[in-house]
């Protein structure tokens, strides 16, 4: 077998072993074309059929109907920060955000490098953004609000979404918690996500844009800036990354192969609960560093008794072949990320060592 | 073995076997780390030890030493377009183009787009763009001349670049010719590639640029369209196309196994002169398209007798595992791409064909 470790990582995260194992099946011949995807031209018809069928699995999985356009760029989820505001927000409205993290607050101040109006509806900063704001308040004349679905930093998930006015639209950069359970697509105006966390490899950014809202659209953008390029051009004015397209197809069929959203939502529940449970059964010497009702089932971040004990279960969990572990150099700490392809066994392997960690190294 | 075709699709293109099969042996477990490459944090030990090696591999094959910077971002070559030009033009300079074929002349609309004044240095649109200017004529104030080193519809290439005076820096896409033969890297200023042609897969794109200039970076600008944001980062303010960047990497030691840029360029010239001597050759069957001091080594284009005869041509190549020789859709015609990693034993098949073709098909 492939003696592969668990790996932890906030993302670039692990991919279904399944998936991997179709990749390299099929890296020097796919499907007997007699070349790698990686060499195919972008307009092959070939590639044509993977991308179609990427896009047609993500409306599967999701259950869309004709109400999305679907694009697929290069330059990750920050990119798109600058893009919805670009794109969404003329100079005499407002773009709104939620901050409830680094990212957060980046997409924020990013609307204002755009050249646009900015204001913060609500913030989760005095307290270390260790919790999700339950009120906001809009401004005036709001072109949309923003908010960051789930923190992979801090550790924290929106459960409910925010109920806006018809007018305004919902945007979420959903990076790290995309598909990971259902949900109603169609309350978003806005949905992007950096691939390397749930649905795919770094180097790719899926875009979902209602329709309704297309006749918003600014004009006169640079051309690789503009959503309209790319809605108009299938995601393909310029070569697309091609390669990590083609897994999130994999990725996606993998997920319909699992149960679709509600299964995965059951298995990332049940993997959440080994570790928030290890961690509330700890009589404290592991202690949550969220408020317990935003609480991420995709990020779970902890402390130990002390930094020297951290480096202890981080260093000895790695020999034990579970990787990844460290939390974000800007909050220290634990940090397990159990996302969708985080196998069950994974986080039962975690649970164990964690209880077994505290009974041979007491505070 | 894999059954593969000869793949002379003008790009995404052919890469080498070797590394196809060495990403292939490593995909669910990159030399002992339990993970696949795709699957490593890039803030990870493993992954920045694969980033600085890509990094420095690049440097050995062109013999740099400290005098540039080199990044790597998704967005493709397209998007180096608006960078050049918001980074490197201020309001009161003029950036200067040298059109030669339809990427060309979307850099140079593209300095419009981004707020800038911009020249035509010089331009072969009069004919086509089938052959590369020799004189040009700089603007007042030029902030750079900007460059297409091969032209891939068109299939002309520059064999001399441009002399220019000393505070004027030469800007280079080099998408469709980067590293297929020893170039004095110090005359350019800027030098950037989409990787998907010759060094790697698409999804990433490599920037070179020359240190003096730093001081010259334009500030306030848009966090990821500014090139101190990537330089200060490493490439890392967010997560950059991974394994993309990874299989640079990769071919790079194949370009050192081969023999550097000495060895590719002998190899590339030999692959080119199979094509362009049966077209010589042909007694006019075959029509080269561009003037021959202008030849691209990288892209042969050339017509048939009748467009039916093309068609026939294309598919029955095909039926022959010879892949992706339709010319690009806005000419029309056939195109052979014969890139670093399209062996020498694909050119002669080709020529061979060629010859047999025509003695079946006459005109």
């Amino acid at each position: 077998m492939e003696n592969r470790v668990f790996n932890f990582s906030a993302g670039p995260a692990v991919l279904p072993e399944e998936v991997l194992l179709e990749i390299k099946e099929d890296l020097l011949n796919y499907k007997g074309k007699g070349m790698s995807v990686m060499e195919m031209s972008h307009r092959s018809k070939d590639y044509q059929a993977i991308f179609a069928e990427t896009v047609d699995g993500v409306k599967r999985v999701w259950g869309l109907e004709e109400d999305f356009e679907v694009i697929f760029l290069g330059g990750g989820a920050t990119t798109q920060f600058l893009m919805t505001a670009l794109n969404f927000c003329p100079d005499d409205k407002v773009a709104n955000y939620i901050l409830t993290g680094t990212w957060a607050k980046n997409a924020y101040k990013e609307a204002k490098k755009a050249g646009k109006k900015n204001h913060i509806a609500a913030s989760s900063e005095d307290k270390n953004f260790s919790y999700i704001p339950q009120a906001f308040s809009l401004s005036d004349n709001p072109a949309y609000l923003h908010i960051t679905t789930n923190n992979t930093i801090s550790g924290t998930q929106f459960r409910n979404y925010p109920d806006l006015p018809a007018e305004v639209p919902l945007f979420a950069d959903m990076s790290s918690d995309i598909m990971s359970r259902p949900i109603n697509v169609k309350k978003f105006g806005v949905i992007y996500a950096g691939a390397q966390k749930n649905i795919g490899p770094a180097g790719v950014t899926m875009i979902l844009i209602r329709k309704d809202l297309l006749d918003r659209l600014q004009p006169d953008l640079p051309t690789m800036l503009s959503y309209k390029t790319h809605i108009d051009k299938g995601s393909m004015h310029n070569t697309p990354p091609t390669f990590p397209i083609y897994i999130v197809g994999l990725v996606m069929k993998w997920l319909e192969k699992m149960g679709g959203l509600e299964a995965i939502e059951k298995i990332n529940e049940e993997k959440a609960a080994f570790i928030y449970n290890t961690i509330d059964n700890s009589n404290g010497y592991y202690k949550g560093t969220t408020a317990k009702e935003s609480r991420s089932l995709m990020n779970a971040t902890f402390r130990l008794p002390s930094e020297e004990l951290e480096a202890k279960f981080i260093s000895e969990a790695a020999a034990n072949k579970m990787s990844g572990l460290k939390g974000h150099r800007s909050v220290g700490g634990c940090r397990a990320s159990i996302y969708n392809a985080m196998p069950m066994e994974g986080a039962k392997t975690l649970a164990q060592f964690m209880k077994e960690f505290q009974a041979n190294n007491p505070a």
